[in-house]
């Protein structure tokens, strides 16, 4: 049982609630010291005895930590993940406690953008950059506060990738297993490119105001609408995309009529549109950017001799999966980490049409690379009882 | 001879010089008429006595009627084909004049956005939207005028294509050959996305100033260079870039810094800031969105039975070409074009990491087509003389 002095007790209860944990001062790679730093919460299932049953799922950037569940006043989008975590789903709540945080950074109860400084004026653009490597730090301080030694697995998609590769590199020792999926081992020149470009769209909105528009009732929705156009381009498949809604008008518009207004639109467009309403509804501006930046910073190869140096140390066990039509991490880049990573099983290719955001709709393929993750999480624990006997 | 009461008066000598012909109102799809229209022309070669060996070359959307040749005052770029065209060379001026026709809506000295409207202010976003067919429309009109009955062939890649593709099925019996590279039957759902979110970033400028920016000063240059910077990257190939660029910092710069400001750049963020400097420097940013609007609604198969249709009844010998790392335009829509027209070749796949502008820097791919479409050119008349025999 889980006594009040326990430090398991910072946890919200096991099914699902949203839970804020003060982990105190953080400091970030840049030698910034962020202060007082709050994460954001949820679990699903019960914490063991030894505390070796916790697997930690990282969200992706407009993600949060409500990786199951319905829609409700707290979670304004369904969990990203539903039917892969549960009783008797992939990962199976009744043998683990599954364990989600809001990215450091993060808008959905994390300190980050639109958190308030100590001087009681929203953050804003003031907030430090941070990296991926500062989110995994912060994750690590929530660790050794709630006494869990190690993850029985770290898993994540895309910014989730990215994530649990940082804790595979930066804490092998405290990684069981993992599971990587449509990640890079760093940025690419075509995402720093995209990426830039999005986050110049919405510091170009006036209504920006250096990145202190928090409070003043003006909010650079425009910019980020056209951010998040591009990026959901960048999220789906272009066949997929051409054969839902090829080149058909929106029903009762004219996006080919005689002037320039623009006011009718093509299917496509009206379908952007809605999707940019949903994140500017939902998400932070500057928070957007904040993690679009740390994203463009990912590198696991940063200051340990590159890429290959980093991830060939590495012994990690862990499962990596790619989708063959991902225009944003590309194929090629799963393959270079399965083939890096000494502990890494052969990839798995997702074949579908969904694009990057193939690793939340497929579940028909993630939740068996769920299992195997776990399988070889299991097979570290009994190699290492078999080393002791 | 050509004497002064010939039509081909009208056209500028054959030294690549820049003319402008007057070629009346124009009547538009939409029903609109465009009023008092001149389009800039440039050829290279002499016309034959019987004008059959006129080649239309049409250029891209950023493009203008400067096929080849050096920058100078009139010409803020070099021509986007030098070597292609000239004595000897794949379009052989000793044999052939090409024509190069600055598009309808341009901005390199056709009639468009910021060109004057009749009542002495600039046009601006008042220009009436243009599709592909009234490029091709005022282009039939100049042949009209040139007395030029068919063109020997007509040769194109990206917009240019398409204006190829438009020529082709409109006018079949005024091509006795074509050349189509880098370009669809009409544009793709992602297409018609990733430009509607540029013409975005263009008009929620506060400089666009409901398109009526010209003469005032302020021009939507953040907009259109944030537009361009998204374009451009979808004209190069993911891994061409990222083996040119990767995760580098621009020398001198720091990206990783440790406040949000941006001021340190990515090497590929210098890169795409100088590709967004050149062009908003030289190119008039509500013709951007004119042409932009334009590529949204081509379509070959509109009103016509659809594209398979429209397609499978053009007999046009033909040659088309498409890049393996084409993002924008990808080789599927090319692969279509030469299963459908009935006089296309097998198709040509070049073999490149440029990917889109593939179509422009693979001189040694593209030129042995053009050889091939003169070709089919010439058994064309030769066909058509026995035909007469």
């Amino acid at each position: 049982m889980v006594s009040s002095s326990d430090p398991l007790a910072l946890l919200p209860p096991g099914d699902g609630t949203l839970g804020h944990v003060a982990i105190g001062d953080i400091t970030l790679v840049t030698g910034v010291v962020l202060p007082g730093v709050t994460l954001a919460v949820q679990r699903w299932g019960r914490v063991a005895e030894d505390r070796s049953n916790v697997v930690l799922v990282e969200h992706a950037l407009t993600g949060d930590s409500h990786v199951v569940g319905p829609v409700d006043s707290l979670h304004p989008t369904p969990g990203w993940w539903n039917g892969l975590v549960g009783p008797g789903l992939p990962l199976d709540t009744d043998r683990y406690c599954v364990l989600s945080v809001n990215v450091l950074g993060g808008c959905r109860g994390s300190t980050g953008p639109s958190s308030l400084h100590p001087d009681g004026h929203y953050w804003g653009a003031r907030f430090p950059a941070v990296s991926v490597r500062d989110m995994v730090e912060s994750e690590r301080v929530l660790a050794d506060l709630l006494g869990i030694e190690r993850w029985a697995a770290v898993i994540g998609g895309s910014m989730g990738g990215a994530r649990t590769l940082e804790w595979m590199v930066s804490h092998p020792d405290r990684v069981r297993a993992a599971c990587v999926l449509a990640v890079g081992a760093r940025a690419s020149a075509d995402q720093i490119g995209i990426q830039t470009a999005q986050i110049m769209a919405v510091t170009s909105d006036p209504h920006w105001q250096q990145g202190g528009y928090h409070g003043t009732g003006r909010t650079p929705v425009t910019g980020l609408g056209i951010a998040r156009r591009i990026a959901h381009l960048s999220y789906r498949g272009e066949v997929e995309l051409d054969e839902r809604f090829a080149n058909r008008p929106q029903p009762g518009e004219d996006p080919r009529g005689e002037d320039l207004s623009m006011s009718g639109r093509f299917a496509v467009q009206s379908y952007l549109d809605h999707q940019a309403g949903k994140l500017v509804s939902r998400f932070d501006a500057c928070t957007y950017v904040l993690l679009t930046d740390a994203l463009n910073r990912h590198d696991v190869g940063l200051d340990r001799g590159g890429v290959e140096e980093a991830l060939r140390s590495c012994p990690v066990p862990c499962v990596i999966g790619g989708v063959t039509t991902d225009r944003l991490y590309p194929l090629r880049q799963q393959e270079e980490l399965a083939a890096l990573l000494p502990g890494a099983d052969p990839l798995v290719v997702i074949d579908s049409p969904a694009g990057h955001d193939g690793f939340l709709t497929e579940a028909d393929v993630v939740g068996p690379m769920l299992e195997r993750t776990l399988e070889l999480a299991e097979q570290g624990t009994s190699e290492k009882t078999r080393g002791h006997a």
